[in-house]
Parts: C-alpha cells; structure tokens; sequence
C-alpha cells in the first residue's frame, strides 16, 4: 500500500446514530525522507511516499540551491526514505546554501534560514505577457484536479496540487500529506522536464496559499496561482510585489482576486 | 490590526450569481518570527503575530531542547517579528541542538534534524491512569473551541488549538496560520506557568493530526488528542507506541478512534 501513499488499519468510528463499528479505515502515509548532497545528509522532510525525486528536485529549486536543471546531476532513490543529489563533477554546493536547512514538515517549504531577512529568495517577479484565463475555465479547475486525485477522497488528509495551462488542461498533478511538497513535487517535475519557466500556466492548490506557495510559483515563473482556500497576508504582499495573480477561496461558482486581476477574463 | 492576527485589504469577489464585487476582505496575517537565544538566532518561523513567547516556549518544549520551566531564565519580544530567550547563569544550550534549527514554515513544528533517527524525540510515554472523557463531552468540544476562535470563522486561514479538561473546560485555546505553532503557543502557555504534565487534559486542534502535533501532545504529557480532521500513519504509530489516545474526524455526532479507546466513555 505504500506505494500508493495510503495505509490501512481498524479502528472504531462512531455513527452519526450514536452506534459504534470496528472497520477498516485508511490512512495518508507520512514518513521522513532524507535529502542528500552527495554523502552529506541536508535536510530531512516529513511527506507522503512516492514521487521523491520531484520533490527534491522542487524544493532545491524553491529554495534557491539550483537554477537550472545541469546544475544537477543526478537524482536518485536510494533504499528507503532517503534521496541522494549528484552534482556535476567540479560543481560544489556553497557552504552557506547547506547551512541553512534542516528538518522540514509536511507543510514546510522554507525551512533554514535564520534571520528574517533570508526569508525571501531572489527570484526574478512574472513578466508582464497577455496571457488570460477564462473564467468558466478557471471555474472548472478545482473539479478537474479531484478527479486526478482518489487519495483525498477517501482519507481527507491529502493535499493536491496541480499545474494546468491556461487552457485548463491539468498537465502535472501531485499529491502529498504536505501542501508544500505537492507543489514541490509538480514544479520539481516540470524543473526535470526543463519545462520551466511555465509561463503559460496556473497553480492550483487544494488547501491554503502561504508565502512559500506563492514564493515555490514564482520559483518556476508561473504567472497565476489559485487556492481552494485562504492566502496569507504576506502571500497576497508577494504575489502583488511581483506581477502574480493571486486567487483564493476558488470554490465554484465563487472566488476572491487579491492581486492582479488583469489575467482573469469576464467576458 | 496586526494585534489581532487579522489584516484587511480590498479584493474582487465573484459571487454565486456570477456578479462581481469590489469589497474589504480579512486576511490572517502570516509574518517571521526569529528565535534568538542571546544574541545567537537559532530558527526563523513563519506564524500569526501574538502570543509569541508561547509559541517559543512550546518550540523549546517539543523539539526537546528545554525540559523544564527554570532552563529558561527569560523569554521577551524584542522589537518586530523577534523573540529573545535567555538561559540562566551558567547554562548553555548544547551547539548540537542549536545547529539543529533553520527557518520553520508555518505549520513546522520538526525543524532541524538531519537524520531520519534523530526524527523522534525521546519523550516519555504517557502513563496509564484512570483519565477519561465521557462521548458527550467530547462530542461538545469543537463547538466549544469555535466559540473561542473569532479569527477562524472570519477568514477561514487560521487554525487552532485548544487545552481542554477531561470535564470538557476550555483552558487554553490559541490560534495561527499554521497548525503547529497554534500547538506550540498553548502548549507553550501551559508550559510557562508550570502546569506540565498535562495528564488530566485533551488537546483538540482544528485540522489534521501529522507526527509533530501528536509529538507535541507528548511533551506536554497530554493523554488525548482529537483532530477535526485526518491522522497521519506516523501520528497514529506515535500515539499507539505512547500510550496516547487519538481522535479524528471529531464532527459531532461522529468521530474516529485510532488508539487506546479505552480512555474514552461510552456509557
């Protein structure tokens, strides 16, 4: 079942009638991966199996470490839990760089700097193009994303994240007990692929948009992201500081547009 | 406003009838906090201002670096987004456990470990006592905590936390954009005014239940923890291995039970 990011167990559920029932319940699984540069363990996150590769490849990328996709070598499984980086031979990560992380949570995407003015990474803001979204396209995304993703319905605990063209065509979906790392894992897939900057393109996120969401979007040069719930203040102040569009509470046939509301067509 | 955790903006909101409208909207302030211990930053965490010595304090706590109430000699907001703790005369927090910390997300209460064993902390297991709560009280509590909790219903992007009583008396209820840190700060509280063990007491927070939440519970020797949403694998693994008992789904009149059912009433 691992495989598949989902455990299963017994345990007593109460009834909306008051009685009792021992079944099967299942549950989203969460361990601790550890990320290697080389032979030097960097960092250990807390996520849901499956997909590792990415979100390593996704949270280098977020937090700055890499820019682009030769400045790594090679990435790769190795037993359990654990993901090792390969550089380029000659390529040394600065030291400073692998100071800053540490153990990461299911929800955490900004993990190792130590003084509030490290917090943003210098990425470059969203290139004013004509690129738009209709609406009942947008509408439609949060349906299209859930049927991509059995996990959440059953367990509740999952989160999704997903990247659609401004067409609406779901082009990467991830999923994990961490919003952070779904996203992650979608960015890190599309850094692999050398798809990025995804400049034609929307992020969806099931659950709230924090800073580091925003700030992974931006990490991969995608111009608007949409969120099932609630952003953050300093989400909204990033996304404006840097020509994002920023959609909240994205539940049909309603949403709320906190920041550059030019890319979203009204007909 | 930042007092309260809330700030307001103005957004575009499309209603259900498709109309749109240009409103005042709330948003849950999310800013960084950094933790210095002296003069030495040992962690930067993103959280809702308030209540921050709390929410350090309750760090210190569940990542296992304090122990008990006199290894800190002082905790004090210094200027914006900075929390100072002292140590009394002659102590010193081994380099080791302050090597252990980067920046915290907002829902990261793990942060710093660099190998998957150092993941669990070595707290004690809860001990065996004749602590437990009848299925009504318990079916009251999230009400109860929603009573407390104004921030939540207004923007749906905080989450809280809440102390309660095995007789169903709500003792310490806090709230943050992050899950984690709403543990933190009340179990921080309790912490700061000498009321550890916990052992005649429930935590219940408002989202999912990861590893670090049940971990947390744990510190503060807390024998129940509900969670309105989702365990973990870890967190259900935790709490079996400790002793603990652990609810989810608390959506009266329904819940889960996912470990030593024992501690809860049926009558």
């Amino acid at each position: 079942m691992k495989e598949s990011g989902i455990g299963s167990q017994k345990i007593i559920r109460r009834k909306r009638g008051g009685e009792l029932e021992y079944l099967p319940d299942e549950l989203t699984i969460e361990e601790p991966l550890e990320i290697r540069v080389g032979r030097k363990p960097i960092a250990t996150t807390m996520r849901t199996p499956g997909h590792d590769e990415e979100l390593v490849a996704g949270f280098l990328l977020s937090e700055g470490i890499v820019r682009a996709r030769d400045q790594i070598a090679s990435i790769s499984v190795s037993g359990d839990n654990r993901v090792v980086v390969e550089l380029p031979h000659g390529v040394k990560l600065k030291l400073n760089s692998m100071r800053r992380f540490g153990t990461i949570s299911s929800s955490c995407g900004l993990c190792g700097k130590t003084s509030i003015e490290a917090i943003r990474q210098n990425f470059a803001a969203i290139r004013s193009t004509n690129i738009r979204i209709d609406i009942e396209t947008l509408l439609s995304l949060p349906e299209r994303l859930r049927i991509a993703q059995s996990d959440f319905a059953r367990t509740g605990g999952i989160h999704a994240a997903g990247v659609f063209g401004v067409d609406g065509k779901l082009e990467i979906a991830r999923e994990d007990i961490g919003r952070h790392n779904a996203v992650d894992k979608a960015v890190g897939r599309a850094f692999l692929d050398e798809l990025l900057p995804l400049e034609r393109h929307l992020l969806l996120v099931s659950g709230r948009a924090s800073f580091e969401i925003i700030q992974k979007a931006l990490a991969a040069g995608i111009p608007i992201v949409a969120a099932v719930s609630a952003p953050s203040s300093l989400a909204v102040e990033l996304a404006r500081e840097n020509n994002q569009t920023l959609i909240g509470f994205l539940r049909p046939p309603s949403f709320n547009i906190y920041t550059h509301i030019d890319r979203v067509i009204f007909a």
